[in-house]
C-alpha cells in the first residue's frame, strides 16, 4: 500500500507552517501574474504599469486561492506519506492555479521546456494564459497533471472514481466546486462508494470546496444549514470532516489536520476491508470553507469584492486605463511578498519548494494522468474462437450482441489479474445480452446482497448503475488513467450524455497534438436496444440522433459503425478495442439476426468499411448495374436483402447491386475525414449515374450530408428513421419510415428509368401487402408471417 | 387554501381499508388484464384460453402495484380533503397502473368515450395496451392526467416542482421510482424545494418508491442502510416518512397513515408561512417500500419473481403455449376477486368508486395536466416601445440581450398578479445581460440571504440554478400545467438537455395529434453566449449543434431563429412568446452589434424568415447578381457585410446580392417544413445557378443537409464552424474557421466565374491582411484595429 500512514505527524511546527503559507502564496501570486500580466515585469522589480497588464482580461480568480490551498496542503500529504496521488480538479476557470502550481513544483517546466522556472520563464506563463496562441482559463488536456476539463461542470467525481477503479495503490483526490456540485450528474456521482472496492480500488478523497458562490448566485450547498448539509453527506455515504476559516494561518492548521484525519481515516477503512470487513466503508470528505476570491481585494470600487461573487471573474477591471485599479493591483500582488517567494532571478526559495514531492510524486508528474504512458494492450481473443459459421449468406440466426459477450468473457477473463478492462451501462448489460461475461466477472456492489440477486460482486469489473452520466464519467476517468473499456447503452439514450461525450473527443483531439500526452484506449459504445426494436417500448425510445451527433465532431477522433450481423460485429469489436484516441459508435442488434458474412469475409469487408456484396445481387458483372441497393444498419440490410430477393424473382433481368456500409465515415469525401473515400473509389461501389435506393438506420438525411458532394449525389434516394414512432409491432416500425422491403421495391420501380409501366403489377402487388400488413397487426398484434419466417435465399 | 386539512381523520375504520383494498385490486387485475390480454373475456366470466392472452406480452408489471397503492390513497385524501392534486408519475412502464385508475374513475372514457366504463370497455381497454394502433407502455401524453413521460427516467421531481410554482391552491405529488432515483438529474431537483416559494407556490409530495430492483439489478437507494438514507433525506431537506410492508391491510394503514401525516404536515408548515416564517420548510417525503411485482407470482418455474428483479417485466411467459404459465395467470388474475369488483356488466361496483373523487378533482381529470385549457394570452409590450432607432444600417450599436431584457422585465410586470411568466437559466441571466428582468422581479431563493446578495427574492420568478436538467424540468412542468417561459443558456451547454428536449417535443408532437389536449405555450431557448463570442472560454465552450439537433425533430414542432441584430431579436422574442406547442430556439448575441434594421423592417423580414438586404448588396435590379452573400446569425452576418463591403470597395462592377436568414428552416423543401420555402421562392432569392457564399452560424454541412434538394445547392459553398476552437480573440476563432469576411472574399473571387485573374491583387491583399491578423494576435493579444472599429459604410 502507497499510502499506509507514517505515524501521523503531530501538530505542525510554525517552520512547516510557514513553508505553507509561502508556497500558497507563491501560487496566488502566480495566478494573479497570470490573469493580470504580460511577460514584462513579473517579479515587480519596478512599478507596475499599464503596459504591464494584458489588454484583455478574461482570467477568473475567483476560485483560484482555494485550488491553491488544496495543492499546497496535498503537496505536503503527497510527500510525507510518500503517496501515489493524483487529483481531479473540478471548478472551472481553474486554470491559473493549477498552472501556478505544476510551474512552482517544476512539472510545467519538464513539460513546457520553454516556460523556465526563472523570471523569463514566469513572464511567459504569465503571458500565455488566456492568450491567443496560448493556454485556456479552465484546467485542460495542456494542464499537465490534469484528466478532467474543469469548465463544464459536474463531472470531476464520475472522474475520480474511473480513476480509482483497480488502481488499489492510488489515491485520487477531487476537489468539488460548489457550483459543480448543483449538477445533476455530480449529485449522483457522490453514490459511486456504492460501487468502490477497497480491496482492488484506489481511493477518492473528495474536498468538497465551498467559496460560496458561482457566477452571479450563491451555491444551494452553501446556504444550507451545515447540520442539513452533514446529513446530506452522510445520506451519500461519507464522513464529514470541517475546514472553514478566513484567517490563513488558521486555515492552514485545520486544513492540515484535516488532510491528516481523512488519510488516516482511509488508511484505517482499507485496513478492515483487507483484514475481511465487507462492510462499505464511510469514506472521508472534506468540506473547505474558505471566501470566494480569498486574499484579492475586498473592495472595489466601494464595493465588497473578496468573499462575494463578484471575486468570480476579474475583481479588477479596466486595469491599464483606471490608475486607482492600477494601484489595488500592485498592492494586492504585492501583499504576497513575492521578494520572500522568488530569488532575484525569479527561481522559487527553498521555503517555497519545501513540501514538494520528487518526480512523478509530483501532481503535475504524476504518469497516471498521462494514462498512455501505463496502457498495455488489451489481451484480445482470436475472434476465429468465437466467429459463428456462415456456409450460405442467410442460413442461420444469431444474437450477435450475445456472440459478443461471449468475447467480452474472454477479456474479462484475460484481464483477471491485469484488471484494465471494464464494462459500463446503466442496467442494461443482461437486456443487451452480454450477460455471457458474468461467467468470467460480476457485477460491482459493495452494498447488501440478497439470496435473490445475481452476479453481484464486492470485486466485479462489470459497472451498473442508472445513470449514464455517471457510466461515461467513470469509463471516461478509466480510459484517461491508461486502462479499457465498453459502454453499452439504449440507442435513443445515448443522447443523455451527447454534452460529455462532446468534451471527451474535444480533449482527445487536442491531446493528439501534444506530443507529450500518449495515446489511449478508445471510449467504445455499444449501441443495442436501437431504434427498430424498440417498437415495444414506443416512441420515446426511438432515437438515432447519436450518430449524427458524434459526426459533428471531430473527424480525425470520431468513428461510427453500423455492423449488420454477428461476424462483423466480432470484426468491429476486435478493431475498436485495439484502437486508440476514437470516440467509437457501434450500433448493433441483439435479437437473432441472419448471417451474411462468414468470419473472413466480415474481416475483409470491415476492413474496406463498405462493399459490394455480389452473392446478393443480379450483376452480370459486364455492365453496370441498373440500380444500386445500398444499406447500412442491421435491419436496413435484411430490408435491403428482402427487396433485392423481390425483385430476383419479380424483375430478373434488372441488374440489381447490392453495397453495404459498416463503417459511415467511408461515405465521407476523404478530405473531410481520414476514412473518407475518394471520389473514383465512391463512383466505384455508387456508380456515376444510376439509380441508388440507400436503406439507412437513422435519420435519412445524414447520407445526404455525407454524400452530397459525390458525382451521383442526385441520385441517392435514402429511407430511414423520419421520427414517426409508436408502439407497434417491429415491421410497422419499417412500414410507418417507409422503409420496408415492399416500399424499397416501390422505389425502385418509381426511380429507375423505365421501370413504370414494366413493373406496375409488382408495384401493385407491394402496395396491397402493405395495405395487408396494417389489416393484420391491428388484427393480431403481430407481424405477417411472411415477414417473420424470411429469411434469404440466395 | 384548496388543501386545508379536515380535521386529520381518526384511524380509518375497517370498512374504509376494505374499499381501499377493493379499489386497489380492482386497480391491479387492470393492470395485469392490459398487461396479458386480448379483448375477450375480460372478467374470466370464462376459464382462461391461450387465444385470450395477446401473442406478444410487452408489459411491465414490477411497478404497478405500487403505483396503484398510491393512486388509492390519493383518491382518498383529495375526496376527504376536497384537494386540487396532481400526480407526476416518475417510474417507467407505469402505463398499466395509470390506465387503469383513469378507467376506474372514469376520466378515461370522459377523454376517450369509446373505451366504457363496462365489461366491452374493459375489454377494449386490455387489448389497445402496447398493441399496434393502441397505446405505449409508459405513463404518455396519450394518458389522461398525465404532464410527464414515464420510461426516460429522471425528470419527475423537477416535472412536478415546474407544476408547483404559482399554483398556490395546487399540491402536486411525485411517485419517484428508485431506479430514477439513480440518474443525476433526479438526484440534484431534490434540491429544489431552495426555489419553492410557500406563499406563491403549491406544495410538492415526493413518494419515494422503493421496491428495489431496476431491470436487473437491486437500486442504489433501496440498499443503502436506513439510517443514511434518513440522512440523506434529509439532506435533501426532507422530513421521511416511512411505510414498508407486504401485508396489503397493514400497508392500507400505514399509507393511509402516511398521507394524512405528510398533508398535515404541509399544511401546517404552509400556514406557518402564511404567519411570516421565513425559515425554509423541511417538507415530508414519503418513503414507500412494497415488493416489485407485489402480489404477482411468488415463484415461477422454480424461481423467485415478486419482490425480485424478475418481477420487472412479464412475471409470467409464453402464456399462449405453456399451460402452468396460463394456469398462473388465471390463478394471479382471479386473486383480485374479479367478481367482488366489477358488476356483470363489468362496472366496478360501489365499494370500489367509495374513495374516487368528483369531476375535475379525480387526478386523470384535473386541468393543470391539461395546461392549455388554463392558458392565457401572455400580456406583452408592444416591440415599438422597446426598438432602438435605427436611421441607417450600421449606424448604431446595441447589445440585443440587453433590450430583450427590458422586454422580459414588461412581462415580469405585467404578469405580477397572475403569475405565469417564469425565466430560467443555469446562473446566466446577468451574464447574458438580460438583467433589466431584475426591475420587475428577483431570483427565487428561499435559503439565507446575506447582505452582498443581489436580486434575491423569496418570491422572485427568475430561476437559476446551475443545472441545465434541473432549469428543463422546472420549465417544462410550468409550461405543461398552462403557464409561459423562457430558458436562457450558453450555446454550447444545451446539449445537456438533447435527451429532455428530445421528450418535450416527441410529447408536444403526440398532444397535438389528440383533440383533448389543448395547445400549450412553446418551450423557448435562448441560446446566447454563443460559439463565437467564446474565444475567452475556449474550446470547451464552442459548440453550436443545438441546432442540429433541434433539427432533426418532427418540424411540426421544431423552429430555429438566428436573428442578427437587436430588432429582429425583439421581433423573434414576440413571435415566439406568443406562439404555441413548438420547440423554438433562438441564437442571438449579446455583445454590442451593429443596428440593421429598424423594428418595421426587422418585422417584415422576420416575418418572411428570409430575404434580400437590398441595401447590402449591388444589383441593378435589372440582372442577376454574379453572386449572393447569404449569412444566417449575426457574426456571420456581420462578415458577410463587412465583406460585402470589400467588394463594393474593391470591385465595384460586381453585383453583390446579400441574403440574410433568419428562420433557418425557411431553407427546407416545403414538403419536409411548413415554413420550408417552395423552390421559386429558394430560386428568387438564391439564384437557380449563381455562385452562392454562406456564411453560417454554425456547422456548415447543415446548411447543406437543408439545402440538397435546391436546383442551386451545387453552388451553394458555406462556411461555418468547423470544430476548430481555442481560446484566442474573438476575429481570430473566425479567421479559424474560414467564416471570417477576408476569406469570404476570397470565396467570392475564387469562386464567381471570371474573377480570378481580375481580382487577383485584391485577392492577395486579402491573404496579407490574414497573415498580418495572425501576427498582430500574437503580440497584442487583441484583434485588429480595423477589424474591431469597423462598422458598415453603405
Amino acid at each position: 500500500m502507497s499510502h499506509e500512514p507514517a505515524s501521523p505527524p503531530a501538530e505542525l511546527t510554525d517552520d512547516e507552517v510557514r513553508a505553507l503559507d509561502a508556497h500558497w502564496r507563491a501560487a496566488n501570486y502566480l495566478a494573479v501574474g497570470q490573469i493580470y500580466l504580460l511577460d514584462d515585469n513579473p517579479l515587480l522589480t519596478e512599478p507596475l504599469r499599464p503596459e504591464h497588464v494584458k489588454p484583455r482580461l478574461l482570467g477568473h480568480w475567483g476560485t483560484s486561492p482555494g485550488l491553491n490551498l488544496v495543492h499546497t496542503h496535498l503537496n505536503r500529504v503527497v510527500r510525507a506519506r510518500d503517496l501515489d496521488a493524483i487529483c481531479v480538479w473540478g471548478p472551472g476557470h481553474g486554470g491559473p492555479a493549477v498552472l501556478a502550481n505544476s510551474w512552482l513544483e517544476g512539472s510545467y517546466t519538464d513539460t513546457y521546456p520553454d516556460i523556465t522556472r526563472d523570471a523569463a520563464g514566469m513572464g511567459r506563463l504569465f503571458r500565455q494564459f488566456s492568450f491567443p496562441g496560448g493556454v485556456p482559463s479552465h484546467v485542460a488536456p495542456e494542464t499537465p497533471g490534469s484528466i478532467h476539463e474543469g469548465g463544464e461542470l459536474g463531472y470531476s467525481l464520475s472522474h475520480a472514481y474511473g480513476a480509482a477503479f483497480d488502481n488499489p495503490g492510488l489515491l485520487v483526490t477531487c476537489v468539488i466546486g460548489d457550483g459543480e456540485a448543483e449538477t445533476g450528474p455530480l449529485a449522483t456521482s457522490w453514490h459511486s462508494n456504492s460501487f468502490l472496492d477497497p480491496l482492488h480500488d484506489g481511493s477518492v478523497l473528495p474536498i468538497l470546496h465551498l467559496n460560496g458562490y458561482k457566477i452571479a448566485n450563491p451555491t444551494v450547498l452553501s446556504r444550507l444549514p451545515e447540520q442539513e448539509l452533514d446529513d446530506l453527506l452522510r445520506g451519500y455515504g461519507h464522513e464529514p470532516i470541517h475546514v472553514t476559516g478566513d484567517d490563513p494561518i488558521a486555515v492552514h492548521r485545520l486544513m492540515a489536520a484535516a488532510m491528516d484525519s481523512a488519510l488516516d481515516r482511509i488508511d484505517a477503512l482499507r485496513r478492515e476491508a483487507l483484514e475481511g470487513s465487507t462492510e462499505r466503508p464511510r469514506w472521508p470528505v472534506i468540506v473547505l470553507r474558505t471566501p470566494k476570491g480569498w486574499t484579492g481585494p475586498a473592495v472595489v470600487d466601494g464595493l465588497p469584492v473578496e468573499g462575494t461573487w463578484r471575486a468570480h471573474q476579474v475583481p479588477l477591471s479596466e486595469v491599464r486605463t483606471n490608475p486607482e485599479h492600477l494601484r489595488q493591483l500592485e498592492e494586492w500582488m504585492r501583499s504576497y511578498r513575492p521578494e520572500e517567494l522568488f530569488d532575484a532571478s525569479g527561481r522559487p526559495r527553498e521555503q517555497v519548494l519545501e513540501h514538494i514531492p520528487d518526480g512523478e510524486r509530483r501532481l503535475g508528474a504524476n504518469p497516471h494522468t498521462n494514462g498512455g504512458l501505463l496502457l498495455r494492450d488489451l489481451p484480445l481473443p482470436d475472434p476465429s474462437t468465437l466467429a459463428v459459421p456462415v456456409d450460405k449468406p442467410g442460413g442461420s440466426l444469431h444474437e450477435p450482441t450475445r456472440v459478443l459477450g461471449r468475447l467480452l468473457e474472454q477479456v474479462m477473463a484475460a484481464t483477471e489479474e491485469r484488471r484494465d478492462f471494464r464494462l459500463v451501462g446503466p442496467d442494461e448489460t443482461a437486456s443487451n445480452r452480454l450477460d455471457a461475461v458474468y461467467g468470467a466477472t460480476g457485477k460491482a456492489w459493495q452494498e447488501t446482497v440478497l439470496g435473490t440477486d445475481e452476479h453481484l460482486d464486492r470485486h466485479g469489473r462489470v459497472m451498473e448503475i442508472l445513470s449514464e452520466h455517471t457510466c461515461q464519467g467513470w469509463l471516461e476517468g478509466y480510459l484517461l488513467t491508461g486502462r479499457h473499456g465498453l459502454f453499452s447503452s439504449y440507442e435513443a439514450f445515448a443522447h443523455i450524455v451527447d454534452s460529455m461525450v462532446n468534451q471527451h473527443i474535444k480533449w482527445l483531439r487536442t491531446t493528439r497534438r501534444l506530443p507529450w500526452r500518449r495515446p489511449i484506449a478508445s471510449l467504445n459504445y455499444l449501441l443495442t436496444s436501437h431504434v427498430w426494436r424498440q417498437d415495444h417500448n414506443g416512441f420515446s425510445h426511438q432515437d438515432p440522433g447519436f450518430i449524427d451527433h458524434i459526426l459533428n465532431k471531430a473527424p480525425e477522433v470520431v468513428r461510427v459503425y453500423l455492423p449488420p450481423d454477428t461476424n462483423t460485429l466480432l470484426s468491429v469489436a476486435d478493431h475498436v478495442l485495439r484502437s486508440r484516441d476514437y470516440v467509437n459508435v457501434v450500433v448493433a442488434g441483439k435479437q437473432p439476426t441472419q448471417d451474411w458474412l462468414d468470419l473472413d469475409a466480415a474481416n475483409a469487408h470491415c476492413a474496406r468499411g463498405a462493399g459490394i456484396w455480389d452473392w446478393a445481387g443480379t450483376e452480370d458483372g459486364l455492365r453496370e448495374p441498373d440500380v444500386v441497393l445500398a444499406c447500412a444498419g442491421d435491419i436496413p440490410t435484411q430490408e435491403i436483402l428482402a427487396a433485392a430477393q423481390l425483385l430476383r424473382r419479380h424483375l430478373p433481368d434488372l441488374r440489381v447491386r447490392v453495397v453495404n456500409v459498416v463503417d459511415l465515415a467511408r461515405l465521407l469525401p476523404q478530405a473531410e475525414h481520414p476514412h473518407g473515400m475518394t471520389d473514383p473509389e465512391f463512383d466505384a461501389l455508387f456508380t456515376a449515374g444510376k439509380t441508388v435506393i440507400f436503406a439507412y438506420h437513422g435519420y435519412p438525411w445524414l447520407i445526404h450530408r455525407l454524400t452530397y458532394r459525390r458525382t451521383n449525389h442526385p441520385h441517392i434516394h435514402v429511407r430511414g428513421y423520419k421520427e414517426i414512432g409508436t408502439t407497434t409491432t417491429p415491421f410497422d416500425m419499417l412500414v410507418r419510415n417507409d422503409l420496408d422491403r415492399y416500399r424499397l421495391v416501390m422505389d425502385v420501380i418509381d426511380r429507375v428509368p423505365g421501370l413504370a409501366v414494366l413493373a406496375a403489377p409488382l408495384r401493385q402487388r407491394m402496395e396491397d401487402t402493405r395495405l395487408r400488413h396494417h389489416a393484420w397487426i391491428r388484427e393480431h398484434g403481430v407481424d405477417l408471417p411472411e415477414v417473420t419466417e424470411w429469411s434469404w435465399q440466395g
